[in-house]
Formats: C-alpha cells, structure tokens, sequence
C-alpha cells in the first residue's frame, strides 16, 4: 500500500492490469513494490538490490511488450522479483526461496511468463537469438525481449551470441541493464581506466553531462564498455557507448534512465517498431530507492539473509565462515611465497579474494564473470612462474571443465582451484548446487583434489596445495559456518581415521569433506546396535589413497557418504580403486542423486535425499545385516591387472 | 632446396639464422619452406593449408622477436609447423603426427620454444594474458607474442581475455591471422551481411581500395569484424576493423598483408616498440603459394590425411564415413520433419552439417567456434518448439558441459547433440580425443546417450533421438570408416545381444559402441578356451538399461569395454546399476584410463592401453580362471534401498 493509502499493487493479477494504469498511478505503483519488496525480502532474504534496480525496467517491457506471447528471458534470473509480481505472485513472497514456497529465479512451474530457470550469467542472448530464430522460420510474429546486465556482458557467451544475433534481422530486444556492477564494481584491471578517467580534464564536464543525460543516476563503477570506452574516447561514451555496439551490427538506444518509466517506455516501443535486433541500454542503480542498499558499496544487499528494513543490517549472528578461514590463510601464504596470486570471476567480496587484493593489491585479478578467462589467464600466469589462486564457487567451475583439462592440466601447471559452496546449497535452486566438481575433475589426468572437514584441515590442505608445484590442485569446501574441530585418531597413511568400534570391523565409513561429523555421528549410533564401524576421512580425494585398499579389505562392507552427484563421484572412485585391486568387497555409495532438486534449505534436500545420520545409519544397519556371516572380502587370487 | 639450387632452409637451425638474411635470401626462403611444407605433408598428412599462410608471419615473428626470451603463443596450434622448422625441428616431418615423431601442435618435449599444446581455439589470447601479467609482476622485461586466428575471435573466450588486456599495459602483441576464413568461410549467419555488401553501390570502389591496400590478397568470406563492419560502416571498415579493436581500448595497427615480409616485419617492429598491448591485423591467404589449396573453396586441404602433391587430391580410398551416415540421416528426418534444424560451430563439412544446409539453407546454422552459444541457442531453438541437432566433435563438448546441463537439461528440452569423433581419435594428440563425453554427460539428469556400433544402429539411434521430446539426447559415433554391421542374436529389452557361448555363461562383456565388433571377436577366442561369454551392446548407455542386472546375474563375472575414459564412464555406471540392485557380482571396467596419451594412429594408442583383442582376451581368461568354482552372483538377500 503506497503512502496515500492506495493499494494498487493488490488490483495487479497480471500484465494486462498494468496497461490501463496513468502515470500517476504507475509512479504510486513503483512506490508500493519498493515498499512490498523491502518488507518481504527483509524477512525471507533474497536478492534485495538487483531488483530494487529493475523496477521501472520491469514495469516498462509488461507495458510496452505483451507477455507471455512475446518472450521475455532476465539473465542471471534473480532480477525477476517484480516479474513476479505482476504476474500474479504477490501472495508467495512470503515464502520466497523457502521449500514448497517462490523460487528466487524465473520458473516455468510458477507461470507461463517464465522460461529460463538456469541463473548462470552470460546466457539470455544465447536463449533470445535461438527463439527468434526459431520464430521466424515458424512464421510467428513473436518479440524475444532479454534483460542482461553490464556485468554479464563480460562473459564471453554474450559476444558469441551478439556476433550471431548481429547477422538476423529477427525482432529481437536486448535491454543491458547497467548498474555499473556484477558483484564488485569493476572488472578487471579497469579501476585504472576509471581512475585516469576521473583526473582527465574532461571529467567535470563530463559530469554535468551525466546529470544532464540522467538526472539523478550517479556514475559509479561503470564496468567494461563504459569505463573502456571513456578511456579511449572520452567521457561522452562512457555514459553513450553507441559506437561499440553498432561495431557490432547491432542497432542502439540509449542510453536511458532506467528509473524513468516513461522514457523506458519510449524506448521499448521504438525499438518494439524497428523490425530488427536493437540494443537498449538502460542505466540503473542496484538497490534503488532504499537507502542502506544505494550507499552500500561492498554490495552487501546484494542477496542479503533476512535484514532489519530500517538499517538493511542482515539479522544472522556472525560466525566463521569457511570463506574467511581461507581467506586468511590465503593472505598468510602470500605474505611468505611472493609468486602466489589471486583470482575471482567478479566475486572478489563472496570469495574472499578482496583479503588479498587489500594486502597485495597487484596480486589479485579480477576478470570479469569469465571463468573460462580465470582459467587459461591462469595457466599464463603459472607457464610464467607464478602460483595463481583460482577462487571461484564450485558450480561455475563447470564453465571453465574444458580450460581446466586442457590449459592448466595438459601442461601439468601448478595453479591452485578453491570452490566455495561446494556440496549441496539450498535455497538459490537447481543451478548453484556445487555438486558436480568432483565428478568432472575425476577425468582429469594429474590433478589432485582436497575435501578439509574443517577450519584446520582447510588450512592444511590449502597449504599442500600451494606446495605442489607439478600440476593443478582443487580445494573445495562448503557454503556457512565452520563446523567444530573432527580431530583424528590416527592416520594410515593420507587418510584420517576419525572413529573405529575397538574389535569389531563390519562396516569402512569413508567420508567426504564436512560428512565426516555426520560419519562420526553414525558410527556412534550403529556401535550401539552392535555394528562395528570404523569411520575414515580422506584429505585428499583425487585420486582416492591407495590406503583404503588395505582398510577396506579389514571389513566386510565399505560404504562411501559425499556432498556430490552419485555418478562418477568418489564412490565411484573408491569402488574402481577396489576393483583395480581385484578386492571384491561389497561396497555401497551415498551421496546426490542425478536428478533435478527443488530449492530449500541443506537440511531440508538432505533429508529428501536421505543423507540425513539417521537414514544412513538405517540404511547401513540392513545393509551390514544382509551381509552373511560367512562373508569375507574376496580378494581374487588372480594375477593383478 | 629452392628454384635456384640454395639450400637456405637447411642452415636454418635455430632464429638466430634467420636474422643475417637480407631481402632476397628471406624470399628464397620463405620458397623454400613452402616446397618442403608441400613435399612433407603431402607424405604424412596434416595441417597443410593453414601453415602455407602464415610463413611470413612466422618468419617476421621470429626476426623481430626473441623466442624463448619472447614468448610464441600460437592459437588452435595446428599453425606451428613454420615456428617448428625454423626452430631446429626440420628432420622431424618425415614422422609428423606419427607415434614418437614430431607433434602436429606445439609441444614442449619438443622445443623450448613451444609453450601452449592445447589445441582447442579461442585460448591463445588468455594465456597471453596471464604470461604478461606475471612478468610484470616479476619485473621481467619480456614480449609476449600470441597468434589468433580471425575464425577463433569468434569464440566468446577472446572477448573475455581482449576485456581483460584492454585493462592493461603489458607488451603484449596480438597478430590477428585473418585469412577470412575459420574451417568454414563465414560465420553464423554473416553470409547474409556479405551479400548485401557485394550488391552495394560502394562495392566496386571497395575492391579497387582492397587491391591498393592488399595488393594480391582476395577478400573472400571475410567474417565477424570484416563482414559486421562492413555492414554497417562500408567498404573501408571492412578491410579496415580498427575501430572496434581501439573501442575495446587495444591499440591497431592494420592491416597489414601477412604475405609481405618486410611490411609485417614492420609492423611487428612498432608493435613492440609500443610500450602496451598491440593488435597486429594480418591478412593472409589459406594455402598461399599452392594452387590446389589456394583454389579450395570447400577448404578440403585445411588438414587432409597423404595427398598428391601435383593435384592436391587425397590418396586415401574414398570409403562410407560415420559423418556422412548421420548427414544423410539427418537430411532425410529432415525432410519429415520441418521442426528439425540443424547447428554446427564453425565446422558444416567436418560435421555433415553442409549436406543439411545445402537442403534446406534456412534451418542450418553455422555459429561460429563458439560451442557455448551453439548449444544454449539451441535451447532457444526447443524453448519456441523446434527440435535442433547441434553436431559437433565430441572433443569440444567439453566447451559447454554448463550450458547442456543448465540450459539444455535444466529446462528438459528436446536437443539433440551428435558427437562425432568420440574415442580414441590419434594423430592429433591429447587434446582431440574425444574421450570425456560419457563420464561429463552422465551427471546430466533426464538426458540419454546412444553410442551406435554400426551404419544401421546410428541410423537407428538418430530417429530414436529426435523422436524424444521431454529432454535432450546425444548420439556419439567414432571417426573414420563404418564397420561392416553387427547383427544383433537376440534382444533383451533395450540390450541386443551379439554373440554367446551356448549352455555356457561364464561372463557377460558388456560393449559400448564400435567396440562390440571387439567383443564379438574376444568371445570367440575365450569360447576356443572352454570361457562362455555373452556379448552385448546396449544401444543407448546413458542411462545404462536396467536389463543388465538379470543379464549379469546370470554369470559369473561382468566385463566393461568402452572407448572413453574409465573414470565416471560406462563401466562405472554398469557397476553403479549392480550395486544399487544390490547384485555383488565381480566387475572389471576396461576402458582409457585417465592419463595423458600420446598422439600415434588408433591402433598403435589401443594396443598402449591394452584395449586389443588379444589383451582383452588375456586378461578376461586370467580374472575368470581366478573365480573360485564356487562364486556365483552374491544377491544381497536385505530388502532394497
């Protein structure tokens, strides 16, 4: 409900109520969803700034296009809350991110105004160019509509699809939606173009301009083709980068004020009319009408937890993150070893690479949202003699599977992978699990991967990583808080034995990562039911140690519990390391279905997936109870392979 | 030996020869080169055209610059065997590309002065990158010289990489090798762009300015920068791109022509005077100086197998290739169905995509290298109801796992990928195996996998694909010949079985693909020893048919054989499928391990890694005769999870 009292929002069950709406009552509208947004998001969380941004944007393409008849597709789709809105969710904001409840992504299971659930960047203009063209050889008179940030455009997919869509004459609209940051307000190394800009005498003026231009938008941090363009040409393209996108062959308009409903309205319908792919370049501002998320420059409000409305500080109790903990140890490792450097996919604050860059600020890279970049940048670096730190979350790895095979493996160089978010997440969906890294780098001749359990072995495993200096390492952890210490009782070798029944050896627990608590937890509980367990933890799980070939072959069950998918995981591995051994001991293994997971919390998808201590302990209970009591590992007596 | 009876080329030992010649002995020279380059490849095979167009460049690079100090980087490495014969390497081509003999990419066992070996394009640029950046940081004054060609611009990692070196001001030189043509000579649908550019009032006058600038080198289907430009800016943009390079803050100089060796030495000169990074825009001509390649419209002498030196054409008997059974397939479900469309990245003869474009022009689309955008445009392509077969080498999967899992399968749409070259491919080294696409793809939910043994079950297997509309399918085939067909005995649900031994099952070996023709093969020998063996070939292998639990139950012993990598590969699955119904009967999974091979023929890389008949008999006789008479197939009698 707006200030005077309105409630406008409430009359707005979809796109079709917007278009009878005055200006008046459209700007009273505005007010109500910033209010609505602000409310909800405080209490549930979510991506609070990016759609604080979007809108006018929003409300402008419902207007002027006609959904779902013409196609609309948002880029890294958590821009899409006010899409939501007025197409008929209102009522499931309540519920956002939460299982059951609104996903915080486009969903083609929620309305058919939605398409594209994925939330990778850099996709939409892949998505739009296929449809158009699809449309025209249908001969249906559809408009694809994309929404796509400055930040996304420094992915390499968008120029792949930008060089295809610029030979159709399909009626395709790209709105680039340029708030000045993906995450960080920069990319590259092009805070030196900006600030050269800023003390070449052309800046004053080229700020009257801006304001000219677009009113009350300030100019912060404008990325790739604004910060390279006023190096190049002045402080005029920065805020009109025209010149770059008809290089292109692409038809521009712009640049607008996206805040400016009736003005992006203009341009929607101009570019609506053109009768060919057109480029709208909208300017925005990330958080928009909320005061703690316009002045917070370390993007905090990007995607907070729940917050306090009135200050926008997120309610959470601090606790050590595993972020932090590398980090820190990352800055201590640079402090003693000068070749080691740093590099984020435009994540410098989510991954912690901004410690880095704030100790030794030549030696931490940001790239851009270009992963594959991080990657072969990378191999430069270490064919150069360096040790580079490749800090990214685990499901982006899979957009640099290739470079990392062939740039940095092939050629056996030393570069250092940290995937944070590892193992199953939760509420961001499908598409940000970070459960596939360890079945992709399996293929991966050479490389070797560490799972710590905690703060200490992250630090150590961090520290053998670096060391290696004959071929990559990954060292991947998960989302939150640290778990307490697991120390070990022993070790065989690489491997850590967290637990063991004394005189009884049933079952080889062998845990991956964080499990190892949920494997000391049932241990302890199947020990009461008479069930021997000994509970072991790798460090390193690529390739699996030789070590458990022996401890496997001391019991008659071997069962593997990971935070990955099942195929090609460490099971996997455990079980063809058996099998290479000709041990033909019976061996089960748990870990993340191949199967698409609806968002919710970690416990909540554990517990469907039945990696919860309790399930496991049933499963293993039947499982070691099936087992005759004849039953002894079959070592083959034939010649080893 | 050149025309007039020098032998410059044989006292070419290492770059410091090249750099006491004057003018005419270079031309000698650079004759020289292209009669050897001819004579030798005509022998062996291998990247004929490309190399004939870059030996000035080479020549110039390797007089201006200081290799190994300067460091070569050399993009899709295929261009090297110049850079190879003035570095000490001349001997070698009489066993290029053959086991043990000279590589035909760059290699660092080779020469110090190869740095990069992997051969998928578009990376060239990011090394370059990190390699500068690094010596920056170490206070190293060194040039770094990276070539790409215009063809791998294409690729969306360039953007990143140019982004990201836009930022800097490293001595870091780009020669851009635009011989206006990738494998394919235009890109995407630029075709259309180049037309409307002949038919053009400023046309001729363009011509005649080519001809001025350029003097003999044609302007034929010049893409991206070339043809884009032209578009929208006329005749001179078209030769001359640097606006868009200087937009993107990268200093031009261009262009040059590629075939003038003192014009490029140069230009390279004032490159690497400049003090920042520097694009050198080279126009060459693919297969200079032979006529045979110089008139290869089809581009056939890009890398043929031994061919006749006088007439250019192939030696080899012309024989039914896997590309043209899946091509013409693909031509005929195309004339049923008009929702078939067809995409290839930058490759339409290597794939059969030609055979669908020449068709039906309107629904074949060729996008550039640029896999990422060919598979996510055709998840646009599905979202407006079209059903799209992306075909491209199973090498280059790789480069979009992301997209088909989150793009393509996420959303459960119809896409077909057709593989082609999976397995074990040879000559061309490590980085062109196809070996990787069945462990990637099985972590991909909801999507199938056919691997075909003959002519009739690709055919087979490519109706089934497009026929399934509720996710994507992939059809992979090797390179080569087809083998005679394999008549399936009998089926078993979705299993054809090949051959058994009657009254006899001792072990059930289970085939992928071409190697059920091995498995037939190894039966036979094993039933000569008194081994019954039953040899099947499941048709689609992902998932892997639930029919083989009953198939292995029933024997005493389970073996694997595919033409992939082991890890997370079929034989994983196979066992996966056993476990999880409990059935623990002996397993062996033969397949690539995970290790760098060397290049060599099929044959020769087969019998390293044991993957004959002879070995593979062997071994299966050794495991079998090592089962106690006893074993039988454990059946865990615990209730099922």
């Amino acid at each position: 409900m707006s200030e005077r009292g309105q409630d406008l929002l409430g009359t707005i069950r979809g796109p079709q109520d917007l278009k009878g709406l005055d200006a008046e009552q459209m700007t009273a509208l505005g007010a109500e969803i910033r209010a609505f947004l602000i409310a909800k998001v405080a209490r549930t969380g979510g991506h609070i700034g990016p759609n604080l941004g979007v809108v006018e944007l929003t409300l402008a393409m419902h207007r002027v296009f006609d959904s779902p008849r013409d196609r609309f597709i948002f880029d890294t789709g958590h821009q899409a809350y006010v899409h939501k809105m007025v197409t008929g969710r209102q009522e499931g904001f309540d519920r956002l991110k939460r299982r059951g409840g609104l996903t915080g992504y486009p969903s083609r299971a929620e309305s058919e105004h939605d398409l594209v659930e994925n939330c990778h960047a850099s996709t939409a203009l892949s998505y739009a160019d296929g449809m158009a063209k699809a449309y025209a050889l249908r001969g249906e008179a559809r408009h694809v509509v994309a929404v796509v940030g400055d930040g996304a455009l420094t992915g390499g997919m968008c120029w792949e699809a930008l060089n295809n869509i610029a030979a159709t004459r399909n009626p395709l609209v790209i709105i680039v939606n340029d708030n000045g940051r993906s995450y960080a307000p920069t990319v590259g190394g092009l805070a030196d173009h900006l600030a050269s800009l800023r003390l070449s005498p052309g800046y004053e003026k080229g700020l009257e301009l801006i304001k000219d231009t677009l009113g009350k938008t300030p100019l912060v941090g404008k990325p790739l083709f604004g910060a390279l363009h006023a190096a190049k040409r002045g402080i005029k393209d920065a805020v009109a980068p025209q010149a770059m996108f008809e290089d292109l062959g692409i038809k521009y308009f712009g640049p607008v004020d996206g805040h400016d409903l009736a003005a992006m309205e203009s341009a929607l319908a101009r570019a609506k009319g053109y009768g060919g792919p057109v480029i709208v370049h909208a300017v925005t501002q990330k958080g928009r009408g909320y005061a703690p998320a316009e002045q917070d420059e370390a993007d905090r409000l990007h995607a907070p937890g729940a917050f306090d409305p009135e200050t926008g500080r997120q309610l959470a109790a601090p606790s050590l993150k595993w972020t932090k903990v590398f980090a820190d140890e990352l800055v201590a490792l640079a402090g003693e070893r000068p070749d080691i450097v740093g590099i984020t996919a435009a994540m410098p604050e989510s991954t912690g690479i901004d410690a880095l860059a704030a100790a030794y600020p030549d030696r931490a890279f940001d790239v851009g949202i270009a992963e594959q970049h991080a990657t072969t940048s990378a191999a430069g670096l270490a064919l150069a003699g360096l040790h580079p730190v490749v800090a990214i979350y685990a499901t982006f790895l899979n957009r640099a599977f290739d470079q990392v095979l062939l740039d940095v493996a092939l050629h056996r160089l030393p570069v250092t992978f940290v995937l944070d978010r590892a193992g199953v997440t939760g509420p961001d969906g499908p598409s940000h699990y970070g459960i596939w890294d360890m079945s992709l780098l399996g293929v991966v001749p050479g490389l070797r991967v560490a799972a710590p359990r905690d703060a200490e072995t992250l630090r150590t495993s961090l520290r053998e990583a670096v060391a290696i200096s004959d071929g990559p390492t990954v060292v991947r952890f998960p989302s939150g808080s640290v778990p307490a210490t697991v120390p070990a009782l022993r070790r065989v070798g690489s491997v850590d034995v967290l637990a063991e029944t004394p005189e009884r050896k049933d079952v080889l627990l062998v845990t991956v990562g964080r499990f190892a608590q949920l494997g000391v937890q049932v241990a302890a509980e199947l020990e009461k039911r008479g069930i021997g367990v000994t509970v072991v933890n790798p460090l390193w799980v690529r390739p699996v140690p030789v070590e458990l070939v022996g401890l496997a072959g001391a019991h008659r069950l071997v069962v593997t519990v990971e935070d990955g998918v099942r195929n090609g995981g460490i099971g996997d591995a455990v079980a063809k390391l058996l099998r290479d051994h000709e041990l033909d001991v019976p061996l089960r293994d748990l870990g993340v279905p191949v199967q698409w997971i609806d968002h919710g919390t970690r416990a909540e998808i554990l517990a469907e997936i039945g990696l919860t201590a309790a399930d496991i302990t049933e499963r293993v209970q039947r499982w070691t109870e099936g087992l005759s009591t004849s039953d002894q590992p079959v070592r083959s007596s034939i010649g080893r392979d």
